[in-house]
């Protein structure tokens, strides 16, 4: 069982490391699968006295977890909460889901999202990922809003890549569709911020967009699992705007 | 905090169903999901009572959790352990890790795999996921054994089809070289059976071999992640033969 407890160290280093940080939705993440990887060590143990310390650990862990949630509600109900993640050039284990998964929840019922580049087959697909997590994460989502430009800006005029792009999104719009979530897709010639915001009232903001991985051919590891892939250097911002809204 | 109970009782309903069946290994995953969920659910409350309350039935699950571990192991030990899953027709939420991740582990140095169809490019990129897969899980694979069928069977001569196959796996092989694992491809004309064979003496037959999930276009929900697609009906087998290969 060593494995179990290397990673849950791993984990829980991190978690603190976030934690001290003020990276707090991020470090409760990592509490979580820390106390989990503690609680798959445990069950592995035979003397009782060993079961017993781990599960103190457990306990603190999960007190600072409480204490941070806690924190966390009233930051967010100030209206003051911001974090900020940066992703390092070749970083990998990133994944959208690990980014910003943790906000996209069953009270999300739309989401929009402002991203220039869902241009070329790799990006749509990197879209279509996402919304393929946000279908798993937020149960009670109806409407997806995507805002981008054609692919055939006045610079480079290019039909074939636009009738590429129409189709793609249309195809994923049809399949949406039929899962009773209704994609709006609108184009902008004079488009340059990146954001995705949720009705939950968090608002993700990368550098990149959604294009923040590296490029690897078609039957390579990392062509479907995202988290194998090599990143772009690029931030990541996320804030709560309970306040401002209201 | 609804939902977090709301699945952590469907995933601990889960285990104690397949608790009851003895399928231990699925069980004993489905025990720690539900853990983890009331641990998130017990971070949301303020009431002492109520969190005590929902840590003792962390406690108790914890515990039985631990006795199916011991269970499982005097059976593997004794070689005779095998569970048998059915995937029903247009199931949902069926992916490799789900199905077997549990065996893929860092005692894993090599597999076997047996398949007739990774022909064509959507079962080339079922054969991609796979490889994923136990890249992340096992941490000490060096070696990944493939035999399969040619695309152009003597009865369908189509060249275009073997060629495509070729440079597929060739792409593969190529990508794994660079992480130090060696996919060595070999073709038969007269394969029938599909087994995963693992190193760590776990082995896993799927009726249809990796073959299992319904057809979605391009750029729709479910082609990237497969938990979302629907599953063609199945049966997968698998047990240990600790007490054969001695």
């Amino acid at each position: 069982m060593a494995s179990s407890i290397e990673l849950a160290q791993f984990l829980l280093i991190r978690a603190v490391e976030l934690d001290e940080r003020g990276r707090w939705t991020e470090s409760l993440t990592f509490y979580q699968d820390g106390v989990t990887e503690l609680l798959k060590h445990v069950r592995g143990l035979s003397n009782k006295g060993d079961q017993q310390k781990i599960r103190d650990k457990i306990e603190t862990y999960i007190n600072r977890a409480e204490v941070l949630k806690g924190k966390l509600d009233e930051k967010k109900k100030m209206g003051n909460y911001h974090e900020q993640i940066e992703i390092a050039n070749n970083e990998k284990g990133v994944t959208y889901e690990k980014l910003f998964g943790r906000f996209l929840d069953e009270n999300v019922e739309q989401i929009d999202v402002t991203d220039p580049y869902i241009h070329n087959k790799h990006q749509c697909y990197n879209f279509l990922q996402f919304c393929e997590l946000a279908i798993k994460n937020c149960k009670n989502v109806k409407r997806i809003n995507l805002l981008t430009t054609y692919a055939d800006r006045p610079q480079h005029s290019n039909k074939t890549a636009r009738v590429k792009q129409e189709e793609n999104l249309k195809q994923l719009q049809e399949s949406l569709r039929k899962m009773k979530i209704t994609l709006n897709i609108n184009y902008s010639n004079t488009l340059h911020d990146r954001e995705i915001v949720l009705s939950n009232d968090w608002v993700i903001k990368i550098g990149r967009g959604l294009d923040i991985f590296c490029h690897v051919p078609e039957f390579s590891i990392g062509f479907t699992d995202l988290s194998l892939r090599p990143c772009k250097e690029t931030v990541v911002n996320i804030f709560h705007r309970a306040s401002l809204i209201k």
